[in-house]
């Protein structure tokens, strides 16, 4: 076997190094995406594996998450194939990995702080493996190891690199950010997309499910009419049962879903449903209803008890203990709606407030906070960066980074920790989150717009700083990650200059 | 059901008119694209169509072209739906479209010059439709209009707009080019855009096969070590019988295929499996080898025979009386891997040619031409423009305009006319392309990345200039254009800030 591969390589070296490009063939076999923290390879010794007779096992018993991460891991450790098709070429054979979490099997639902650590033992004279995680959440992080060691030749034999691994993130907050509201995403396609993160070892799905732009897909059981008159049809819309489904299609793959709804501004979604939630906005001549309402009206008590209310019932639906609730962008429409109408400015005035936007900012802020504790005791309040700049509720933020940028190697290359700042400012750092905005991106060209560029930035996010300086170094494994997304079923697009994977992408046949 | 879109439409008013968005539900209903040349429509009148029972029906016998094209638009007529739901609201329901073609079934390939021109009667009294054209080319182009004028209600209730029709296209040669050399693209990709390319009635898919950068997918029978040792693995190529079928399935869409081999650069991906087929090159310190290999070296005979031979077996194997012979880029590598070369410099001098470049390409390329010719007499070549900026083959050229911009505006807003120039000269040009080079796009990408954009490019080079000449105005139609690729399955992309389309993109199932 190790001769196929060498003569494959140097039939490949012959294009691809010109113009800078890296070779299109050089792409690694069995190595793991994200880079673990520790990993033993045995010089490049590899077992042999047999689809059919290889086996998932557990102690643990009655556990959602490894029964049906065992039949994900069975599809996906062997893609498209059934059965070894050639005699073995290594001398000995994997017939089983078993499983044990220490602390069994959680009923609830991953939380900020779960432990994804794990261990995987394949020694050289063993035909078994051992993955063992004190978490049944460390337990899925390891399975996807595991099924990454796995390889296959271009004869369909399967092998696996008989490595042993000890891994845990760097960050706990590893996160895709996607935008349901300016083009409507069907499940289907965010749970295409739970799946693709599970594979990168991300755990945080942050849903932006609302905004000025675009219709109120969110059904609220409280307040019908928001997406009744809001949505842009009544199929395009997330009820609660499709978002408990995909709650627990996360679960399954320990992945946390963070909800945003953002408020005070970018609220003209909320407004067919609700007439008088937001505030009239005047031009610069004092002419009103020229410009469109973005922002609530907080002077209005019954606005300020709608939006408790409609909390109360999304902190309930949603099991994650942090919440988003925006305030992305509000300065300007302060300005406009706020202090440039004279009804709001009168009340201001009489309220002791003057002409101070942030005032009233934080009067509307200050309520939220007290509705959303009466609601959940666990609620930790999520906001923009716009809200901190203010000078306000600075006790409950947190830091993510986010990237604009279509080339791999610059999420790749961006710390969220590499600022300027002391220890203890970076130890406040949880972790980093890839936005995908949806101003031009629905379903047809999400996870190709993507995928597998968001990979680079969960190495940054899992990974061990110090072990992946280097994007072109990590070119190889990443092409080799995209390759293997690519053999799943996924549709990922090509990340580099000319290059090819073993299987290349075919349209599913849809007639 | 007038009411029914009425309010529909007032419903949507609400959204996205700022920011100079169009309204995200500003789509028409049964209007086609491109924008035929004179269509009367009889005061939005409309016929009900039923699914199950209309027919499409013939005098024409045994004509494969025909009775497929009626297989594809019983399916893309009434995307997703079998039956009506609910009572027709129209008096009168269209129950057939006849059609009939002067000149009978054409059995062979379409060519540069086909007749697309067709007539299309449905009247509000008359309980069928008539297509009328002269040739079968204008009756595929006829039936995709037909199909476009038919749409549903949110009920699935489908509708045909009582439309006349007399249409034919501003220019004959309508492109698409894809490169699959750079990175590889399925048989069923490629179909896939042929399809596509029928729903914008494009005609000519313009294959550009093989570069420098990547893989040498073409498989020749004559010299098989071109892609046995060229291609990325024997996966990554196309064999005759593959491209023969491919041939096939674009002659059933009216769609010409004009194969590019490029020569006498960007040739690297050829010297794998023909050594000595490219000149040395040289660096500015007289090194060779430092530089990669691109074009030919022209004073070896074999070499100029192999070229015959090549083009020889492409001529036979290709049935378009057109081919595409590259010509791109050639003056660099002219400098570094010609006149920098020792050995071919002192040849030129031999043969009376100095230093000039020129000559030596004027060699090459006479030649190229004497062999094209002792192969087929139908033959018509086309090269890149660099050949003619270097003064040589002005007789053989063709104009085509391509673009690079991502945005549909643009390419709708591109007038291959729109040069200054004499009206003689303006005569002189055959059509347009929409041509998308590899680097960064494979299976994955392509669908979504090229359409519906190039659609815009179809009106522009189908359609009337004089009532075409505002893409804002174009946008409702673009619109409900795209949501009907949509429907009927193909991934094309999202071309506009925040909108919707009636049937959402949901992922094929894969397993």
């Amino acid at each position: 076997m190790l001769k196929y591969y060498i003569f494959a390589l140097l039939l490949q070296t012959t294009y691809g190094w010109f113009f800078n490009y890296p070779n299109p063939g050089e792409f690694t076999y069995g190595e793991v995406w994200p880079l673990p923290l520790n990993v033993t390879t045995f010089n490049n010794f590899t077992h042999n594996i047999n689809p059919t007779s290889f086996k998932f096992t557990t102690q643990l018993t009655n556990c959602d998450i490894l029964q049906q991460a065992f039949q994900r891991y069975q599809k996906w450790t062997f893609p498209g194939n059934k059965t070894s098709l050639s005699a073995p070429v290594s001398t000995i054979t994997l017939s089983q990995i078993n499983v044990q979490v220490t602390k069994g099997c959680d009923q609830g639902y991953p939380q900020m702080g779960m432990d994804e650590s794990y261990t995987i033992q394949l020694n050289p004279t063993s035909t078994s493996a051992t993955l063992k995680a004190n978490e049944i959440w460390g337990a899925i992080r390891g399975l996807e190891s595991f099924s990454q060691l796995v390889f296959k030749d271009s004869n369909n034999n399967f092998y696996v690199k008989t490595t042993t691994i000890s891994d845990s993130p760097r960050f706990p907050h590893r996160g895709i950010m996607l935008d349901s509201s300016r083009h409507y995403l069907s499940t289907g396609i965010i749970k295409q997309n739970l799946d693709i993160m599970a594979i990168n070892k991300m755990n945080v799905f942050h849903w932006h499910l609302t905004d000025s732009d675009g219709g109120f897909s969110y059904v609220s059981s409280r307040f019908p009419d928001l997406s009744a008159k809001g949505a842009y049809t009544p199929k395009h819309v997330y009820t609660p049962v499709q978002i408990k489904d995909i709650i627990d299609y996360a679960r399954l793959r320990g992945i946390r879903v963070i909800a945003e709804f953002d408020t005070p501004g970018h609220m003209t979604s909320w407004e067919p449903g609700r007439p008088g939630l937001l505030a009239t906005c005047y031009d610069k001549q004092g002419r009103n209803d020229t410009i469109l309402k973005y922002i609530i009206d907080p002077t209005v008590d019954a606005n300020l008890q709608f939006i408790g209310q409609f909390f109360d019932e999304a902190l309930n639906l949603f099991p994650d203990n942090y919440m988003h609730f925006g305030g992305d962008e509000t300065s300007t429409y302060q300005q406009e709606c706020w202090l440039d109408n004279p009804t709001i400015a009168a009340w201001m005035q009489q309220h002791g407030m003057g002409k101070n936007n942030t005032a009233l900012l934080i009067y509307y802020l200050s309520n939220l906070v007290k509705q959303v504790q009466a609601s959940s005791k666990n609620a930790s309040m999520i906001f923009w960066q716009e809200v901190l700049d203010q000078g306000v509720a600075r006790d409950s933020s947190h830091l993510f980074i986010m990237l604009y940028n279509p080339i791999w190697q610059s999420y790749y290359n961006c710390d969220p920790a590499g600022f300027t700042g002391t220890a203890a400012q970076k130890q406040l750092v949880l972790g980093g989150e890839a936005c995908i905005w949806g101003e031009y991106v629905d379903g047809t060209n999400l996870i190709p717009r993507l995928w597998p560029n968001a990979g680079a930035a969960s190495e940054r996010l899992w990974s061990d700083v110090s072990q992946t300086q280097d994007a072109n170094a990590a070119w190889p494994r990443f092409h080799e990650h995209r390759c293997r997304m690519l053999s799943r079923g996924y549709q990922v697009q090509v990340p580099n200059a000319p290059d090819f994977c073993p299987d290349y992408w075919d349209p599913p046949s849809f007639f």
